[in-house]
């Protein structure tokens, strides 16, 4: 489907946020994940348990049921699932066939996230989920804030479409982190076999009448040096450091500090998205207040990339594909991000050697 | 459609409940009935009518028309229908072609309810209507209440197979009506040609507390000699006699009473059910408080079966059927059901011998 | 579709009504035509511009980005389209290749209607559009007043078979506009190449208690001199002159004015319209006060239409197609409607002489 020109959908073979840490207890937490209903939950030892939420008797989900000790107790005639996914209970007789299981999927947790992998089990290498933070080597100084999950009634392409060509600040975000010269500055692309990196060098910038120049306390002029990362098929960094330009800026050189924005990218169905969003500093830590002014303006930027995202989809089912695509040189970070991540889904249909 | 493995819907050549007698009479009522929309009123001399309610003129309901005399006259260019479904009156000419007509189904009065046959009007016989009270010799001593009726957003099998498996009350209504033995009491099964009977016998409960148990004034430990009749496609009856348990029970071997829960299942859509409900009890028939205990437990059990049967069909529209089933032993009695209702719709679809 | 025995949809190679000359300004209005997003607005010029309003970058509404000067600013990346369709900006570079630009419509302003040609534009010849006053001779004596528009949840086609069966007016506007007499009175028909003229003579009518006598100050029987023209695809007239009647009148002969009811009529989804509607009067042309009266009862009657196309759209919708049909002689009118569209839709498929 758009804006891939066959049938394909989403990759399958890889890890995607199911959900923040934080988010998944010892209650049951309905999901939709890669067009699968899911119930995520902890045993009572704390380990993240994801398994299919239609209960393979009658098809009630089991998020509605009951967590009793670590097995699910189902709501509608009691069959009962330990976090293996294997029947442990059928009130109604003491055999129980060791068939009668719901499946579970391979979790992890890393960085924050509890990642999960919908495809083929044995190809789960906890070792492929990527650290937004990898590259970060001074640790101690960046305090790490957990944002939200926004549902966006639109494809995930078009969320990865979106990330991957930040022109788009100048004008979505005129009023909350962009500024007239982002658009008009060439950005750079490496590919890694895992990765995308692209950067952008915004040279004598005036922030200090907009959102994000107040909740960092800029002053004069910056330079800010846009980096982003993308891990096909489920994870972005986006952010900036910005220093002070040494074209008339107070204290020329001097950095302001970085913000680094993560974006979990989870296909719900096949037009709609889990958006798992969070941000990182290195400036301040331990100034609580940005939190919530940085917070401020990261949720109203994804609130206009909420709107934008939707106002796609609604053309795409209000009037079809477009016939036809106009691209300019900057989409080629969008265009070979496209290209990943059709790519994970055309080598999940090949036939595997043995 | 699920649970049928092929394209089956719904049998037609069947009496069906289309309305409690109650609820059809000089105004126009609007019904969907297996996918047809139909519109219900009584004659001046109180016999009821079931008429196709597109207008054969131009397409306008005409449920939203007005009944004069006997015939419906629409709301749009005034055509007028008598109950037989012929045209009566085209207010722009003086003739009318003998096939301008609206198509109308044979109804019958039994047992509160007014029933319609969709199908092959010329097998409509209505000695076929089952009756729920057939099995009752004193009918002096039972008061008979009709209940209401529920729009299911759920395919009516759906509530075939809750009915038919009443292991279920130990779960879905385990506050209302349930207690934790019946769904460990062994169902017993009898099939006959017309109908499926199914029992247990459940002891030693204790249902002082439940809304069940206050309505009834039961008092220490009882017997649930439950029993249930399916007359596929179209009408259950629960119940159960609550008997003075013989193991510590107060007056061992005393009836509390009998209660019949009566159930008519009319499809609507492919994907939705009306719901007909009512109850008769053989005790305290002259106590009219007592109804209205009994009819908040029912309704509230009812309730509660409507957003078991919702929460289930809302994952076949969002995730597709179950690509299996596991089922046990108590399933046989929703299995014979199943059986049954598909015969049914297959023997209509051969053709018949001359 | 419906009433089509085919696939037909609607005529493209027509004019449309996009919209009223006063909704068109200086900022950017969305309407969806023949199923197509479109955004409408006027020059600094004052010039009307149709555009397709899916941005050929990323299908971002254009509707919902800035106006500058002359050109639309898509609100996700910035890139600009002049009034010709042109791509005149892209913010990241500085080359514009030719064939980026969005489709414009040829439109052109006549009666009151901004019209759009959404078909082949090299047939679009302005001397083609219809003028519903064209036969009105003394314009001096008429009042125009604009009306609004309604979108009605119904095929277009609905909406002309109402139009062309005034037969409804006894019933469906029997309060409003209606009397017993109208369904009642032969109507005479005349085809031309370009328009169908349809008339009726209703004699001796009472409107004295009605709205529309009301407003219109009658007093006594009256004839009502009906006449209409359907303009195949998209506008009708209808309306009537109101006479004293010869048969007991007051001052018969006398006539109590004029009114004519223009009904533009634009599709707008296969299923749903744009229903344009406004009224020229030529008695009182200088009393106000008469304008809210007659807007007010003309209001209230395509009301009554919108509910009764939206009842016959939904039976479409929920019940499928109608397996037949019945007519009256009256449908002539409707009938040969139908014909003139449906040859306008069959001419645009057959191959085009070289
Ligand atoms: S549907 Fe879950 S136990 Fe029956
Ligand atoms: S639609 Fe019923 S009379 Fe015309
Ligand atoms: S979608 Fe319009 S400029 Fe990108």
């Amino acid at each position: 489907m758009y804006p891939f020109k066959g049938d394909e959908d989403y990759p399958r073979d890889q890890w995607y946020v199911a959900g923040w840490q934080n988010e998944i207890g010892r209650s049951l937490k309905a999901r939709t994940i890669l067009g699968e209903p899911i119930v995520l939950y902890r045993t009572a030892e704390g380990l993240p348990v994801a398994m299919n939420a239609r209960c393979p008797h009658r098809g009630f989900p089991l998020s509605r049921g009951d967590l009793i000790g670590d097995a699910i107790q189902c709501g509608y005639h009691g069959f009962t699932f330990g976090a293996s996914g294997q029947c442990i209970r059928i009130p109604s007789q003491a055999e129980i066939p060791k068939n009668y299981r719901s499946r579970t999927y391979p979790v992890a947790e890393r960085w924050h996230f509890l990642w999960i992998w919908m495809g083929n089990g044995d190809l789960a290498d906890p070792n492929l989920i990527p650290d937004p933070m990898s590259d970060i080597v001074d640790h101690a100084n960046w305090c790490v804030t957990v944002g939200g999950v926004e549902e966006l009634k639109g494809r995930y392409q078009l969320l990865h479409d979106n990330l991957l060509d930040l022109s788009h600040i100048t004008f979505l975000h005129a009023d909350t982190i962009g500024s007239p010269r982002v658009a008009a500055t060439p950005v750079s692309i490496e590919t890694l076999h895992d990765r995308i990196i692209a950067n952008r060098l915004v040279e004598g910038e005036h922030l200090e009448h907009s959102g994000l120049g107040k909740a960092m306390s800029i002053k004069g002029p910056v330079d800010r040096k846009q980096s982003q990362q993308f891990f096909p098929p489920s994870l972005h960094t986006t952010g900036a450091e910005f220093v002070s330009s040494s074209r008339g800026g107070v204290d020329p050189g001097r950095s302001f500090g970085t913000l680094r924005v993560f974006h979990g990218v989870t296909p719900c169905t096949p037009t709609t998205t889990h958006y798992f969003w969070g941000f990182a500093r290195n400036f301040a830590a331990a100034d609580q207040a940005i939190n919530e002014n940085v917070r401020q303006v990261i949720m109203n930027t994804i609130a206009q990339d909420k709107a934008g995202i939707e106002a796609v989809e609604a053309m795409l089912s209000n009037y079809g594909n477009p016939s036809r695509e106009i691209s300019a040189k900057v989409d080629r970070v969008a265009m070979q991000g496209r290209r990943y991540v059709q790519d994970q889904i055309r080598a999940e249909r090949r036939p595997r050697m043995a």
